[in-house]
């Protein structure tokens, strides 16, 4: 839907651009260069079009959301270029979680008062984020609703389809009890908790612009430092090591997430095991937010786990570090559900 | 993102449905009614599964989109029911467009302040609809937005995945002068044009309780109508007639959505050859609203429109009109690009 303006200028799929302005020029150029042979054209479809090949027993894999209250720190600091690989990224490690391979794209922006510029720097981070990780994009959406949205506010939803060989789905089933579980770290906030940690810096009368506790970088962009994408050294990973179950560490934290890779089993944590990015010691002691608060509502510097076979820990974790990944032994399967913290072995 | 609760009760995929409320029960029910054997149980996973089979050269066709203001015109009626249906049914016209078969969706629901039964509505309405089209609902998310979304206001967004042979792929190559365009009848507004439709009711002082202008029932429920989907007639047709080009008429109506189907060529349409749902008249009337502002605003009576040779007219219309599917002749393919309306033959 486009409400009574002629169709979008960037409308679902083969991905017709037709504003002449330089954001949107370099916009299109973005979004082209995620198109391999793979994409159809379709330039003024309804659809994106993606030829899947080379799998027997096909998997489609799908996922969507959004980036949340993190626009209202990006309207706050005025830059919108980060967000594009924050809503890829989070879907394409959905993706990735479930076995599959993250192979197409789709955004949707929608806002009170469309303004191309922020559009185009939002697709554009959307179209480079995906090139990174081999996605293609091949349609977006842009929805311009006054009286939804108050003036320029947005918000940002992403979907991304991938696909896997059957024999391949991850579900967690198969977690046994002396399983390892390994870290990956995150790259700070990444998509989750913004309502809290804004509230925190406004309780605190901090600016965006401010350099605090810590941290090497004003609080602004430390919480707009992009969501991490694990596709290149999961991938990595599952080519050496059979990987049982696998978590995205999102909203909820370690323990709303990782039990669900755990096919019904717990995990014990241990403290201290993993590093955290210094955002998240700004937030708890800025808003002295108790430690099981903060497990729930951030990632606390583990943004995706695997689970493998005790045995296979080691070479998983060298495969891992790599692959670029400073990868940790973070806990193990326990009996039972839930996630329990405790000293390391 | 769910912010700083724990994992929303309608996670990404599976279906993973953790309040305990009777709508929500609904609506658990009603997305589990949509899975076929196609659909891999992965109840708490980050990705809903959907075997793909039966495919030699598959081709997938993905499409996301928003309901866009209808949500106000929802929440001015105090009825969410039909939004559901509204997001599936122009997402799954997208994807048919293009010569696929929806397969399957997932919907993100966003608001200020998520009431569950309101969630729980839409996503059963959402459900219902995929249901009646043979699609999957495998998974979705609800977003807590306090600051981005006012109070209980709400955004609707769909994405939809569906794939097709390679040859059965349709962009309007191949579309000569001289072909048919048919056209296929909307329900009414379907997901556009609410900007200007609201402001017409709200500058006429109008209530959406009231009935007006030719209507049968009130401006709210034709204003609600819900998106009519053309999934079961266009796959009937296909069955039995080459379909050159297909289009769904959505923003920007005929003159911005037909030549989307016409691989470069234009189309004459034929003034009086379709019937409007009487809401068409309203607006018009009550907005004094000149003739090409409409055309480019709404459907206008034509929801999709298909592309044959002129010696498939006759066939096609037939097959549609099988289908339930009141199809007319409502003009042809002519040399050069755009649309113009002409007084019929």
């Amino acid at each position: 839907m486009t409400e009574n303006n002629p169709p979008s200028s960037y409308e679902a799929a083969g991905v017709s651009i037709e504003r002449g302005d330089e954001a949107t020029d370099l916009m299109r150029a973005s979004v082209e260069a995620t198109h391999g042979p793979e994409v159809i054209p379709n330039p003024r479809g309804f659809a994106g079009l993606y030829a899947l090949s080379g799998l027997r027993e096909p998997v489609l894999a799908s996922t969507i959301d959004g980036v949340g209250t993190k626009v209202l720190v990006a309207g706050s600091v005025g830059r919108y270029d980060t967000l594009g690989a924050d809503i890829v990224n989070h879907c394409a490690n959905d993706v990735l979680a479930s076995g599959a391979t993250p192979l197409v794209f789709v955004d949707y922006v929608a806002s009170g008062r469309l303004d191309p510029a922020t559009v185009a720097e939002v697709v554009r981070g959307a179209a480079e984020a995906c090139e990174a990780l081999g996605i293609s994009l091949v349609g977006g959406e842009t929805a311009e609703m006054p009286g939804l949205y108050a003036g320029s506010d947005l918000d940002i939803v992403g979907a991304c389809m991938g696909a896997c060989e059957r024999g391949d789905v991850v579900t967690g089933e198969g977690v046994t009890a002396g399983d390892v579980v390994i870290g990956l770290p995150s790259s700070g906030l990444h998509t989750n908790g913004y309502t809290l940690a804004r509230k925190v810096v406004e309780d605190a009368g901090l600016s965006y612009e401010d350099v605090a506790g810590g941290l090497s970088k004003t609080v602004g962009e430390a919480y707009l430092e992009p969501h991490r994408a694990y596709v290149r050294e999961v991938s990595a990973l599952r080519r050496s090591v059979r990987v049982r179950g696998m978590a995205h560490i999102t909203g909820g934290g370690l323990p709303g997430n990782l039990p669900r890779a755990l096919g019904g089993k717990g995990a014990r944590l241990y403290e201290g095991a993993w590093e955290e990015p210094a955002v998240f010691g700004l937030i708890r002691n800025l808003g002295d937010v108790p430690e099981d608060e903060m497990r729930r509502v951030f990632n606390v510097g583990v943004g995706f786990c695997v689970v493998v076979k005790a045995e296979d820990a080691e070479m998983a974790i060298g495969v891992l570090r790599d692959a670029g990944c400073e990868a940790k032994r973070i806990g193990e399967v326990v009996e039972g559900g839930g996630v329990e913290f405790a000293p390391g072995p």
